[in-house]
């Protein structure tokens, strides 16, 4: 019902960060599309099939490294439903190496939809006497847009099926001042007015490490905001996207942890997808520049955090 | 590129109504699940299968009343990726009985990220050489919260394929003025703030009939809001949740409408879904239930609206 279980992966590890499973078909070697094209054709179903096998591989390399996948259900949906059937199994995949999965769907609507979204990401479905369990996430993005009628739903399922959510509060954007930084009335900002929301939500589901199931989204190109909101929040663990190729660095990102090295994981996608390309390694060698590429990011950001320890 | 294709469908049935298909299984008379279920199993495949055969009875039913479907997104991933591949035959068969397709998906993201979303939804993915249309939507509803980056990749689509979107401004639940509702310093509310950037947002793609190819959404549980911002958004349509249900009756949408009838399209989801199981009608007249349904609240509605005009 909280983060814990990310947060016990984070401390076995000593890394505090994800990798962003964001799969753009020109990442992908030639030579793994082309295996994937001569079972079936250059069409959605191909592409789905090549990012699939792209994944694992990843995933593979990346297990025993990193504690956390964040698949972004867009680079999936691109594909049609083929590409959704992709994201299901990279999902299932990365469990089975035990990684935890942070499923980046920013989804928000109310009520029964939303009771929807939390069985479909996070939870079960019943069909008829029989339970089944869609996707199957342990986590979800969602945006909090609509209010309580949008979190409470995801709250229940969370609280039954011990999973988390991190809600929209601080996006790494160069254009989320335009609503986000907005002045209220009480002199709070938008995105601090959220942030007390996330305090408030995520008190339905504390966790024993302080932290409770219901994070926040804080870019890493906003350090000021990320250390104003990591003092004003004590309870409310971040996801720290920006790092990387959005311009964030580890002295940015380092006003997000707390005393214990804990209350952030930082994301980073393209830097480890694209790693192969950017080393100039053999195609061959894509999974292997990941991992390089992910011990690079954790010791560069473990060099800002020094150890992380579980609060006693 | 702007909703002029939706008003043309509208003037033409002289309905300003939209279809929300949101099936939950419950919703489906037994006889259909169990014919789906002999063929897949009790199995999300089954669920998906039964999903489909009562959404395209539906669409017959309503393709001459109704000028659009809305399928909600929750309602089919909740059922895994075999629900997805239902919405994706879902929106096409909509289509192919010259329906439009708005996409409830309240997306959002940023960048490359949000372009993946537009192409997913409305537009094409390229693999290799050759374009994929992967849903094939006409409109998407997003959500703003995160500025104009998560809005620009979607204009550009929107202008190439001649696509559209609604942004959640005021939305119909109990909570949305949680957010929504609070005063920004320079005394508007957040969701004026929204809709106005919905309006600048716009600008990019103008319609010939006076409306631009970005609407907002506006619940009819908040009739003066909603007039309110019909006022001041001349060249915003509303797309407006909350007829039927969730309590708005006609007159609560009567103010979204401007002197020719036009600037609102109103949906409602369960009471036309679940019409057979309010009526007592046979199970088998699912769908003669739900176009009787349709044409009692375009006709409660088109008594408030009178004529519907395209502008001179």
């Amino acid at each position: 019902m909280s983060l814990d279980r990310m947060i016990e992966k984070i401390v076995a590890l000593q890394n505090p960060t994800v990798a962003g499973l964001d799969p753009k078909l020109d990442y992908i070697p030639q030579y793994l599309r082309e295996e994937a094209y001569a079972r079936h054709g250059r069409t959605l179903e191909g592409a789905a099939a090549a990012i699939l096998a792209y994944n694992k591989a990843l995933i593979d390399a990346l297990c025993g490294i990193v504690p956390a996948v964040k698949p972004q259900a867009a680079y999936y949906e691109m594909y049609g439903w083929q590409g959704v059937r992709t994201l299901y199994e990279t999902i299932r995949y990365a469990q089975e190496k035990g990684m935890y999965v942070i499923l980046d769907g920013k989804r928000n609507d109310i009520g029964a939809t939303m009771e929807s979204y939390a069985a479909a990401w996070l939870g079960l479905t019943p069909v008829e006497d029989s339970l089944e369990k869609p996707f199957g996430a342990d986590c979800l993005t969602v945006n909090g847009y609509l209010g309580s009628d949008g979190i409470n739903p995801l709250l229940k399922v969370c609280g039954e099926q011990d999973k988390a959510m991190f809600v929209l509060v601080k996006t790494s954007n160069p254009s989320s001042g335009e609503l986000q930084d907005q002045k209220l009335e009480s002199g709070e900002t938008v995105y601090r007015a959220m942030g007390a929301f996330c305090e408030k939500w995520g008190g339905e589901l504390p966790g024993k490490y302080g932290y409770s199931g219901v994070g926040a989204v804080v870019g890493a190109t906003y350090p000021s905001q990320l250390g104003e909101l990591r003092a004003a929040k004590p309870s409310t663990f971040f996801l720290v996207p920006g790092y990387g190729a959005q311009g964030g660095g580890a002295k940015d990102v380092a006003p997000g942890f707390d005393k214990n090295g804990l209350g952030a994981i930082v994301n980073a996608s393209r830097s480890i997808l694209c790693a192969w390309k950017k080393t100039n390694a053999a195609p061959e060698d894509f999974a292997k520049a990941a991992a390089a590429e992910a011990v690079r990011m954790r010791d560069d950001i473990m060099g800002e955090v020094g150890e992380i320890r579980l609060p006693q």
